[in-house]
């Protein structure tokens, strides 16, 4: 007969691989229950969209089957309470959360994400800021592009300082009201290089979120850069995410990086709202002819596979790019994007049902 | 009279803010000399390339001013030694060098960076590498780009895998005979996501250098990803660079973030060959008129305040789009890259002057 006390022991040996203590250390392990040598156990993750679930699972099933007599493993997940995460020190201790945070109502949290670089996930985070604005609500942009920050050139032509309140600083609003923080906001010029580790850009994005008054946003968009390490992952794990909307142009290269965002989202267990293609075709202004300069769209095949919604294309029109490069994106008609925001809006979860 | 000793005492408490260890504890203060409360002090930096050097100083002569009856501090600074980086357990200590570092034997590694996502950086490493093989040279592509890796779709239409040598393992060869590494060579399914933090990228791009058995190369062109955090970084740290190349696109956007770039190359000390720019216009197949789909350029421009040569543009071409989906681009017949390569070969520094 198995007994709990030779689980524990053997779990021991189980080592997190991110925080290299034992599950028991930890207190990960919550429950052992054994029924007729099968074992059943509750495992409590440090979050749900840990990307090394799968692995802590493996570890677990191998290390109990591997006692004699086990004849089955089953193991349930939870997730620690705030109070567990902080006994073990990780999470968000009450003195790590940011000094403005319990100050700010922010309803919902939308990331604009791609993996690639330069397929517009900034216009799409601009234009969707923009249509949000102008259906009424209180929104806000967090370019959490630390080396590569695109959102305030198209949204500040003179360029803009931070506010200051009691509560802390405050991102400098646009033309219309669009509240927007960025780092080149604390540059003394746009082109100084942010030349930063991977532990520095977190630490800023946290602090774009936590320590800044953004005051009530319905909605704060947050604009991703290329990849899928420190920003996206600390976005994913420290935000409380509603959704993500993936941005791809039509390169078959594209889609590829594409699909490694989107399992990245899936692994983090951050909703998909649906996938944009930009840059989709050329319309000539003379022949008004259409050309697929970046080769055929795999955009809707490549929304299949991740099996999320195809949320609609973007031409490359280039008003646009003079007007996001003049600070002016505000005044975009953004005739192409409104069906996808109504797109978006349609095929959005619950919670998002109110956006247009 | 000031002494030496309270000098060296009183910098006992300015840290290496990378190290956190104090500057005497690490050797960093070569000599002090003092002559009329004038203090000249000589100091060892890491790296010359070290990004924190201001602050280092800064913080020098800080502490060295507070003490009292000071007049001035003057600062030389130089690098340590690799014997005593080693001492101090950074820099590249023998056994901290690559397994296979000591047979390789790659004359020039060439860097194509632009800050900016999706301008077209691996199109142009991948141009580069065919023109320098065409030319008669041994080449090969590191793809640093650990998150979005482009490389071996453009080279390998039916995927690739790395080859094995007593030396370690070895790149695959494309049809033309480029050798090329990439993470996407390791996985199981191209569009797995590799979701690192810093570190992990940092290694993995070390390993791609050192461990692997590159044999002899003229060129290694390492395809870098957007942004100026931990690949760049180590690239420009770790690797023996011969000189970088920036590639931009017509937006005014891009330019900003090309400028970061060139800042970090010029802080790093690593030489930047000339600024290409990529996606510059779109001929329209039927009447033969050029379209500025993306805005007028701002490259030459960009290029005047970086203070590097202009080395031309690349037009948006459906073909390559459409060739680099398909593993094909040795097939392009690169027209447009030709004079650009020249321009490279005309106006690089003395060592590369042999390219074409």
């Amino acid at each position: 007969m198995i007994t709990e006390t030779e689980v524990r022991k053997a779990l021991e040996g189980v080592m997190d691989p991110e925080l290299h203590k034992s599950l028991i250390e930890l207190g990960m392990i919550r429950s052992v229950r054994i029924r007729n040598n099968q074992v059943d156990i509750t495992l409590a993750l440090t979050t749900m969209g840990c990307p090394l679930k799968e692995q802590i699972v493996g570890d677990v099933t191998s290390a109990v089957s591997a006692l004699e007599g086990v004849k089955g493993v089953d193991i349930e997940l939870t997730e620690m309470t705030d109070e567990e995460k902080r006994r073990i020190g990780i999470g968000a201790p009450q003195e790590d959360r940011g000094a403005a945070e319990d100050f700010n109502d922010i309803q919902r949290v939308i990331a604009v994400m791609s993996g690639k670089g330069g397929v517009g996930k900034s216009l799409v985070s601009g234009l969707l800021a923009v249509a949000l604005q102008r259906a009424g609500h209180r929104v806000g942009i967090l370019d959490a592009d630390i080396t590569g920050p695109s959102i305030p050139k198209m949204f500040f032509p003179d360029g803009a300082r931070l506010g200051m309140s009691p509560l802390g600083p405050t991102p400098p609003e646009s033309k219309t009201g669009i509240k927007v923080m960025s780092i080149n906001l604390l540059l003394e010029q746009e082109d100084i290089a942010v030349i930063w580790r991977g532990p520095l850009i977190s630490g800023a994005i946290k602090q774009f979120w936590g320590d800044m008054y953004w005051g009530t946003l319905d909605y704060l968009i947050v604009d991703l850069p290329p990849g899928t390490s420190d920003a996206s992952l600390t976005v994913m794990q420290s935000l409380p995410m509603s959704g993500i909307v993936l941005v791809s142009s039509p390169q078959g290269l594209a889609g590829m990086v594409v699909r490694k965002a989107a399992r990245m989202a899936q692994q983090m267990q951050t909703p998909i709202m649906g996938l944009i293609e930009n840059m989709s075709y050329f319309e000539c202004p003379d022949s008004g002819k259409r050309y697929d300069v970046f080769g055929p769209s795999h955009a809707e095949q490549t929304a299949r596979q991740i099996g999320v919604p195809f949320l609609g294309r973007l031409p490359i029109d280039p008003e646009i790019a003079k007007l996001c490069d003049a600070g002016r994106v505000e005044d975009y008609a953004a005739k192409a994007f409104m069906p996808i925001a109504k797109e978006l809006a349609a095929r959005a979860p619950e919670a998002q049902r109110s956006m247009f």
